[in-house]
């Protein structure tokens, strides 16, 4: 059992800058997405539209995690949204001490919310805590229906579910009515929002939410 | 750097059961190949039409690898192939001492090939070797083109990359020579196939590769 010990202090220690960025988020009344998906559900795509839909009423800053490359934070740049790049160099999530001194590399005091895009990985990213004030899970439709109830850990913590790429409903095996029900049995209080970054569908809704989770948090 | 000194425990306790499975398939002389990609790029389906492709010519018996659920040992068990699961409880990748126990649930005697699926994982699963005969990457089109440059770890490691659900190019970002250069640019020993599981499109020239190296395997 040598490896849940240290799968343990590894947590711990994780944990302790956790609650410090929680503490930093709370003190700025700042609020805080961690983003999470497996590699190529359309991450990076969404945060550029959302950065887009809501110009001129959020700031949103983005910290950016990638095992290598730095193409994430170069797309989020161009919509005019400040980006930090974190790259992990091999590991498979992020963890709460990077997102500690990436918080100090953006111009918090000039932002209305911040939003992390994990390391595309539907396993480890769920079991680190960032601090964060929600996860947000992205999966998408031509991964299939199943990969909920194959993934729980996720779904479970998740307060918003995007089921991206709906554009290709009916070209891949994926009903999404079996994908949500499957969400809402790991996790009644989670929101599903069926979307399309590519085509827009879906965006106004999720914007929405989006605009009364950060008043919610300013005011809380 | 805690951290690094407990992964490499875990990481040496890991490789003393790759090797032993390594002494185990050479005594065989079963080849046994590792398949490695993120969730839903279709390796199961893969799975199923590979032995379907090959039935009367090659005997495959699999080791399905999963954080909870036997819904893809389920699915290879209706092809008639025997089909053993390993649930991970959580964990993100197979372990080599999984592997060791799985081997003893499979007719070995009576098979020409193990394929290995191991949980749908585009970073963990490549830094753990199980002491199979070569790796295996499957990446799919709706992943976008970028993946390879992104998660390099596998691409550098795959004897043969499976670029899966090409029926879906034109309706996703993917540029798929950029897709190839960048694989080859990693790893210029490495086999590509572009396939799709579900048209069945390039599957006879990877059941060929596959024919040919386990005929390599038999007689080495």
């Amino acid at each position: 059992m040598a490896k849940v010990r240290i799968d343990q202090k590894i947590l711990i220690a994780n944990e302790e800058y956790a609650n410090s960025n929680r503490e930093f988020l709370a003190r700025k009344r700042m609020p805080c997405l961690n983003v999470i998906s497996s590699p190529g559900s359309g991450k990076t795509t969404i945060l550029a539209r959302t950065i887009e839909l809501l110009k001129g009423k959020m700031r949103i800053g983005v910290i950016e995690g990638d095992i290598q490359t730095d193409i994430d934070a170069q797309r989020i740049r161009t919509t005019g949204a400040p980006a930090v790049q974190i790259n992990t160099d091999g590991a498979c999530h992020l963890s709460a001490a990077q997102i500690s001194s990436a918080f100090h590399k953006l111009p918090v005091d000039k932002l209305d919310l911040i939003i992390i895009e994990n390391v595309g990985n539907l396993v480890c990213p769920s079991a680190f805590d960032l601090g964060e004030t929600a996860k947000i899970a992205v999966l998408s439709v031509p991964e299939g229906d199943d990969k909920p109830e194959k993934y729980p850990a996720l779904f479970t913590r998740a307060a918003a579910v995007l089921i991206n790429k709906i554009d290709l409903l009916g070209l891949a095996d994926f009903n999404i009515e079996k994908a949500k029900a499957d969400i809402l049995k790991l996790n009644k209080e989670t929101k599903i929002f069926p979307i399309s970054a590519k085509t827009g569908h879906g965006l106004q809704q999720w914007g929405q939410w989006l605009t009364e989770f950060v008043q919610k948090t300013k005011i809380a």
